[in-house]
């Protein structure tokens, strides 16, 4: 996907800026443990398809605004090998969101395809 | 879905607006003559699921994004019943666009799909 231009990076942005929330969230949700910033860029970045989906530095805001919702915590502590990290983790709220959103991409894919229509089909309106 | 929140909101709003560039492209797609902004509504509507995923209003701002960067054309025409109607219809550059766009939406939700998990999967980070 090299011939990237100025409308393609517009649907980029905006799709993903609205995955990002999502995303992050489940990311959280499977952690066994609290994780930070770079180990969650790791885990989403080995999923990424052919284009990368949410750049690193994207991942600050979104995490930060998550959990002004409430929707994770964070606490700060000291690592071995450098500064200081913070460590995110899920709340009880941000499960029941996570369900909530789960249920709405899930809609969001039927909508999108059902408007599409079905991949090979002649039909039009 | 009534108990929506302020971060239901924003994650909708997000979601949304990544997706009705898409959305509008396709549906202009499979028409087979220039159609209005009324009839696009309508459409969308149809196949809307639980959650009204594009507002009529928010329409118009993304028809007139895709005819600025030349992914649809339109037209002004007189109506019989009321004032003149601006009939929008696909490009050439605009199906050659949403063939990407396609891919992209495919590769979003296998990223998304496979971040968040396969459902009933136990697997944890």
């Amino acid at each position: 996907m090299d011939d990237i231009n100025a409308a393609d990076k517009k649907f980029l942005k905006e799709l993903n800026a609205g995955i990002a929330s999502l995303v992050l969230l489940g990311v959280l949700d499977r952690a066994r443990e609290p994780i930070y910033g770079y180990r969650i860029a790791k885990i989403v970045e080995a999923n990424k398809q052919d284009i990368s989906m949410i750049k690193q530095g994207a991942l600050y805001p979104v995490l930060r605004s998550l959990e002004n919702n409430g929707l994770l915590q964070s606490k700060v502590e000291p690592s071995v090998s450098g500064p200081p990290r913070r460590y995110y983790s899920i709340t009880d709220l941000g499960r029941q969101t996570l369900k909530r959103w789960m249920q709405i991409w899930g809609q969001t894919i039927t909508f999108v395809n059902s408007t599409l229509g079905e991949v090979g089909s002649d039909d039009k309106y």
